[in-house]
């Protein structure tokens, strides 16, 4: 879908290169006649891509050590450049900036995060994202070598390159609308941009508790309540940019106001804020949680809170049939005080014949999923090839 | 999606063939030399793929008349085979087997049903439809140019050539296990299957009301209450085949127990049957419906049903953010009283955000829905067919 507006030629070309990596990741090493055998593609056409995934620094071509020539003219070995798939992702969330990198074997070279206060400009917090980018692996990631950046930031988005929307929900801060060109300028690479929350959703599904899980439905109740779902391995963003809005079912009819203008929304009653305004006396969530193995007032008032978010999850779950559950943000740490309810409501609300198919999960990233899940979409939307397929990244 | 287990080779070839196959699609007969430019394929790879494609019958090679030949050895022109594409479609609902057949234009060649009671054995289904198809387009219609199946049964289905489930929820008939031996038997072609009303829901994004659209959210209300998404332009199934199981929703807490064991099920306020016995003076539903205009009891009871399913469709909206909603079944014949209902419903519930993006329309192909949708998953998950048929034009 990404390439819908892509000329006939430009997919075709796309394609011929999408086959040589493909072929190089899989076999390794390869001579430019074994790929011409592999991929099918006439002389003319492999030589025209080679050269240009050579140029884009995709693909590297080294002449065997005189030793292991045979006679004649030496055959160039086709590699790919071992940190072509460097990436980085940064999630701007609301105080904080979170950043993480991986290298080319998905590997988790780094994450760090620093907190803000509420005044931040963009400006300021792109200087602030680049100097945790440049503190990650101990200040020896190759800038040069990174190959894209993913960003997660608060609201709607519409798809990983569009211009995030500006009517933000929920009060957040309203996103500056040239963030993708900021970042671009300051790290000379492609931008892919999603929703935060979504990303985590992703996020979980790559690398955390429902990793490798081909259909995956994610609920962070944290100080806002939101989500995301992956289908079929891929993020679902919906037709606006507005799926995963989890936290605005109406969980309560006629209950309160929520910040996004209609009334009994599941973030009025599972949110931190929630919790706390109905216990006033924890002070903060950790206290709060403190106070569960002793107050049995702190245990109902989960159960309640457990018991709609379960009631939310199954009506979704009765759409959507995902393979796994997972249960994320800072209230998700109450354990089976929250957990056990949850499950309750949910096994009360799916049909009877999907509740063998029940696959709660706690996410397991913490609040560096937002970045992980950037980077996940950066190794999604652009595999590999990322900067040297400047269509699929600028789209 | 639906090539996941292919080898590496064959989903090669797959696209090899797809590249010619686009080409002749687009640009009409052409000679393999003007195959070769535009595809970019070798000689071989590309001489090998049109003989397969010829043999198969998808594509006819053809020598220009005399007197249009230049000299020298006369160049053959290659095209698609005029009737490659011809599919059918049967839907086996309760009590009614619905039959429709399409042509390599994806023009509709002819649809036709038969009602039957419920004592019905599978092989006497089988009859039935075969006799329906039999008698699709005057008999005109050559099977022998058949190139797949598709079958809508009632019930959970796991995937489109997976063995359906036999723990049928909604006291649905046990289905054949053999279904697709049985059919297979009869006609010759492969068969893929699937739920009926996720297949009526992939029809609407096919040919009906919402044509084209890629996310799409379905609802039918008839005897039973169910539907189906499309995401991303194809069938959503859910990890357990279980997707789109909106009747089955909770929309009223406590409410009457559900043919599926759970209580106050979307289905046990808004089918038929609960309508008929909340009005039950009525008799039928085309009586009850007549009544709408002069009866002010008819017209709450259907305000309410509505406003139940405006609130179950917000939920699943907030979820999954459709770019179009398409309400069908037999009530949704009810027009504005149950419409402007579900409108006001969905708008309140939800959120601010999301409501400009509102799209509700009424379904449009009937009870011929899932077996057009049938027939769109033909197009859309064989292999075989997507041989001879443009995936842009499915997808």
């Amino acid at each position: 879908m990404a390439h819908d507006h892509e000329g006939p030629l430009a997919r075709l070309r796309r394609g011929h290169e999408e086959l040589v990596l493909r072929q190089l990741r899989t076999h390794g090493p390869l001579s430019r006649g074994e790929l011409g055998r592999l991929t099918g593609l006439s002389r003319t056409t492999l030589y025209d891509i080679v050269a240009a995934l050579v140029d884009g620094g995709a693909v590297v071509a080294t002449v065997p050590a005189a030793a292991e020539r045979r006679r004649g003219r030496p055959v160039e070995a086709l590699t790919l450049h071992r940190d072509a798939g460097q990436a980085i992702g940064i999630d701007f969330a609301r105080r904080a900036v979170h950043v993480a990198a991986v290298n080319v074997a998905h590997e988790v070279i780094g994450s760090t995060s620093a907190a803000h206060g509420a005044g931040l400009t963009w400006e300021e917090r792109v200087d602030l994202a680049a100097r945790l980018v440049g503190s990650l692996a101990g200040g020896t990631l190759r800038l040069g070598s990174l190959s894209g950046i993913g960003v997660g930031v608060v609201g709607p988005v519409r798809g990983p390159a569009a211009t995030p929307r500006t009517d933000s929900p929920s009060g957040a801060p309203r996103l500056h609308e040239d963030l993708p060109v900021l970042l671009g300028k300051r790290f000379g690479v492609p931008v892919l941009l999603d929703n935060n929350t979504r990303l985590a959703a992703l996020a979980e599904a790559t690398w955390g508790a429902a990793a490798g899980v081909q259909d995956v439905l994610y609920l962070r109740l944290s100080h806002g309540v939101g989500g995301g779902l992956v289908v079929g391995g891929a993020l679902h963003r919906g037709a606006h940019g507005l799926s995963g809005e989890f936290g605005h079912i109406t969980a309560e009819p006629g209950g309160r106001r929520c910040s996004c203008g209609k009334d009994g929304c599941l973030e009025t009653v599972a949110s931190i804020g929630a919790v706390l305004d109905a216990q006033p006396t924890a002070g903060d969530l950790d206290a709060f949680l403190a106070t569960l193995p002793t107050d049995p007032a702190a245990r109902r008032l989960l159960d309640d809170v457990g018991t709609r978010v379960g009631t939310v999850l199954a009506s979704v779950c009765n759409a959507l049939g995902p393979a796994v559950t997972v249960l994320g943000g800072e209230l998700a740490e109450a354990g089976p005080a929250l957990f056990d309810p949850v499950e309750r409501a949910l096994s009360a609300h799916l049909m009877p014949v999907s509740r063998p198919g029940i696959d709660l999960r706690r996410a397991t990233l913490g609040e560096v999923g937002g970045a992980l899940g950037a980077i996940a979409l950066v190794l999604h939307d652009s595999p590999l090839l990322t900067r040297y397929h400047t269509p699929k990244s600028v789209e």
